[in-house]
């Protein structure tokens, strides 16, 4: 069954969306596709806050403007976590095993994926592929850390 | 006593830096600037090794090249990692809770300290600090998911 929580406050804004779809693969990717989206999403609202605090006018035009960011920076960020959270997954179901290399795989291949699907250059998606796998690895590792 | 180890092999790679600076704030920022360096410079090495492969070319002044590049990111992604690493530990120690916000926080001084470093434009530092605490935010989210 289905269900649904989103809960929040100003002294002490908890996120936490969850939506059951019946598999922990397509629960996974959902999960990190709506609270990545989330934080890209306040993350472009504050931004566009912060020019409005500074320039002092707040307007209709503004506030549509800021609504249609938060919701095309929030699908990306998410379309990019959800793919990455999958393929880490699926690398983790093949391997057997969790470590950081599961992450650097997943990066890569997640990396690879998005690039491919906006540009058709080879050399682009190969590059795309390694800076993804680096900095699922940089992440992993700052996991360990803090 | 300063210790320092580190290994790695072809079939499986094992990435282990440490050094001992005697206090854990110093530790973790250390920690971090060197696995996250290590990370990144591998990360130029192999994105120079697929131009390579690709061109067919392999000459002196091409590797001086890859070297020079690796160090320069390597540095720099160390950095910030390092500040990341040492900033939260210090946010840690003030709120005296290990939760998100933390991450956003020490994301947020982050963005901030090295935008600060880099350019005296305001808006620019602000906007900065707003994406190293959401992308600090997603990548501490990204944790618990996977």
């Amino acid at each position: 069954m289905p269900w649904n929580r989103f809960s929040g406050s100003l002294s002490s804004p908890k996120v936490d969306v969850a939506i059951d779809m019946g598999h922990p693969f397509l629960n996974l990717t959902l999960d990190g596709f709506l609270k990545i989206g989330t934080v890209a999403a306040s993350r472009a609202a504050a931004e566009d806050a912060y020019h409005v605090v500074r320039k002092g006018n707040v307007g209709r035009h503004n506030f549509k403007q800021t609504l249609k960011k938060m919701c095309k920076e929030g699908a990306y960020w998410g379309t990019v976590a959800g793919v990455y959270v999958g393929m880490e997954y699926g690398v983790e179901r093949i391997r057997g095993s969790r470590d950081w290399k599961n992450a650097m795989i997943g990066g890569a291949m997640t990396g690879a994926l998005i690039s491919a699907a906006t540009s058709n250059d080879k050399d682009r998606i190969m590059i795309d592929a390694i800076t993804g796998g680096a900095v699922a690895t940089a992440a992993e590792f700052l996991n360990y850390l803090t």
